[in-house]
């Protein structure tokens, strides 16, 4: 494989963007990537979406965008994988540079959501899960989540209020994250008076889905003038069972330690080694079942690293350093690139506030359906 | 790039599968190429689907199709670009192969079509389409499709019944496939009597469409000993505008042009050393156009190879040798798959008596809405 390296990066605010359509929002990213990489054409587009064909009745989302931002001629594809397709359109980008076949490739995530109402929405996001099998038992996707965490609960030990500092630590970042949906701080009793939604999931466990798009461009490391060069050190996809009921063990992210497990060897790096982890908080249980199973704690101890203050900036193991999906926001089939964009901003060293000191590693970990599929990439700048 | 090969192929038969559901047909056909390649356990699954999202209320079938054929924790991925979804799908395949990083991939193009009514999935095809500026005006895809052919037929002063021949090429082609949809011999006095659909396409210029399933195995090329060995020569992607009324020449196929002069270059080829053409010919028109985009005929000439029995097995281009869309079947996201896999049986020498002289080099397109996202793909045999 050829080492490969991002040279740009774009996105959105996240929101409902009334106004603005789903070519729109994603051109304005993808533009915006382009031009911070300083190029004019590209020889490749993945798009990363997984609602647009029943929330927009838009398909071929790759040949639409190329058409929009004025890369005509070129090769353009639509990746889906629920709600790691960013995850999976960033590798799906990766491999085809790494072959040595495309010499750059833009990457964009991009998810119109808020162009249905808010029921037609949940059902199209319920399409994540196994529509003979799950869907058919009338549950929806927060109801699935809502099980595991109630196990999860019974099985550990913890009380809800013990995953506040999960939603405290995100909220607190995204403060300073301009691209954020939400700009609230918000206190241990506010979420303990939070709305429930699907008990034990309250309003302030999940993340807010929204209209979003990111972008990013990735070339040969070896054609990256432009310091400090940030290269993909790792990339590993894994699945488990799409019904979560299927699973020996429905705690434990199978997905999420296989695709670490494979990224930490190809990159010949260990969890201690990671200076921030972006994962993917879609309800705050995810963010504890993605640390035990990507080894940052062990089984059932997930929540004890929020309670402890490691997944601050300043912590052990910081998370959701520009929000997460819990403030940033959730634009399901953007999500994945979302993630990947901040670490480039973390590695940087352009977060202010919640810059991640001396940050030269960070890991993303996006997450389709209840971790059927699960990527997880690692980034490093090479100073 | 590694080169890469085909190691085994599967396939169901084209129909109307009402007693089976969308996971048995796609799990079918990937055991069924597993079975053929002689492997229990690939690196990871790329499946091409269009409509599932909104026929079947699933996505994520990368996932979906990982569990149901046992292929827990390995990568799995799902590629869109509407009836160009099969190709891009292999393409996606093939970049993974051969960055190095997958060493051997199932590639399975599979849909569902049968599971809603009739206009349902008609509004679910016009996805392909631009949904804001097409869509909203009310065509439907046939109406585009005709809107194309009408033009034509004017422009080059062509006769509807000029285009028969390749309705009853690729009919009579099927009669020897058993995993065609239609096996029915068809006249020039049937095709002139069929019942118009949208003037100037009627029922015979139409392919059908239907429940369809076919899938590839592909490894570095140094590891296939099985004989003769079928290698990848070339693959490349390209996009035009996704509205037909953009383009400054909606007759001409742009991507069609661009991705199979990538391919031949790459191949180091030219279109007198392809000994056959699997085409997309989703309507007669398309086969048309596609010949002349890929240097097989002059502009507004494409009919006329048609009209000199060229495109028949013993012709100078012999095209849908299995039976093309039109009588094997259309089956959209898997068509692209059906494709690649029909043209290993004839790199073989398997295919009886449609089987092509001499056949070393063959070479495959698949046209994603109305020419939006084109995939060339060459292959040959070693021997």
């Amino acid at each position: 494989m050829r080492n490969v390296a991002v040279l740009g990066i774009g996105q959105i605010k996240i929101g409902e963007h009334w106004e603005r359509s789903l070519r729109e929002i994603g051109g304005d990213a993808a533009l915006a990537a382009m031009q911070d990489a300083g190029l004019e054409k590209v020889d490749a587009l993945f798009v990363g979406n997984m609602l647009s064909p029943v929330v927009s009745a838009q398909n071929q989302l790759g040949a639409f965008f190329a058409d929009w931002i004025g890369m005509w001629k070129q090769e353009a594809v639509k990746i889906e994988a629920a709600c790691a397709s960013g995850g999976a359109a960033f590798r799906s980008a990766l491999m085809a540079v790494a072959s040595g076949d495309v010499e750059s490739a833009l990457v964009l995530g991009v998810e119109k959501m808020t162009d249905k109402a808010g029921h037609d929405v949940t059902a199209a996001l319920a399409t994540a899960a196994d529509a003979d099998y799950e869907l058919e038992q009338g549950i929806s996707f927060v109801g699935i989540n809502a099980l595991v965490m109630r196990r999860y609960m019974h099985e550990f030990g913890w009380k809800h209020e013990d995953f506040a500092q999960f939603s405290i630590n995100a909220h607190a970042n995204a403060m300073h994250n301009p691209y954020a949906r939400l700009h609230e701080k918000i206190t241990l009793e506010k979420f303990e008076k939070s709305s429930m939604i699907s008990t034990p999931i309250n309003l302030l466990d999940a993340s807010p889905t929204g209209d979003g798009a990111a972008a990013m461009i990735i070339v040969p490391a070896e054609k990256v003038a432009r310091q400090p060069r940030i290269t993909v050190a790792a990339s590993a996809s894994a699945t488990d069972t799409i019904a979560v009921h299927s699973r020996k063990d429905p705690m434990f992210l199978q997905a999420a330690y296989q695709s670490s497990k494979r990224a930490y060897e190809m990159a010949g790096l260990t969890p201690a080694d990671i200076d921030f982890f972006e994962l993917h908080d879609a309800f705050s249980i995810m963010a504890a079942l993605s640390l035990e199973a990507s080894g940052f704690a062990e089984r059932g101890q997930g929540v004890r690293l929020a309670l402890d203050n490691e997944i601050h900036i300043q912590g052990r193991v910081p998370v959701c350093t520009r929000g997460g999906l819990k403030a940033r926001g959730h634009p399901v089939g953007a999500t994945g690139v979302y993630q990947l964009v901040e670490i480039v901003q973390q590695l940087r060293g352009e977060c202010g506030k919640t810059q991640v000191n001396d940050a030269h590693i960070g890991m993303a970990q996006n997450i389709g359906g209840s971790g059927a599929t699960i990527l997880t990439h690692i980034l490093r700048n090479d100073v």
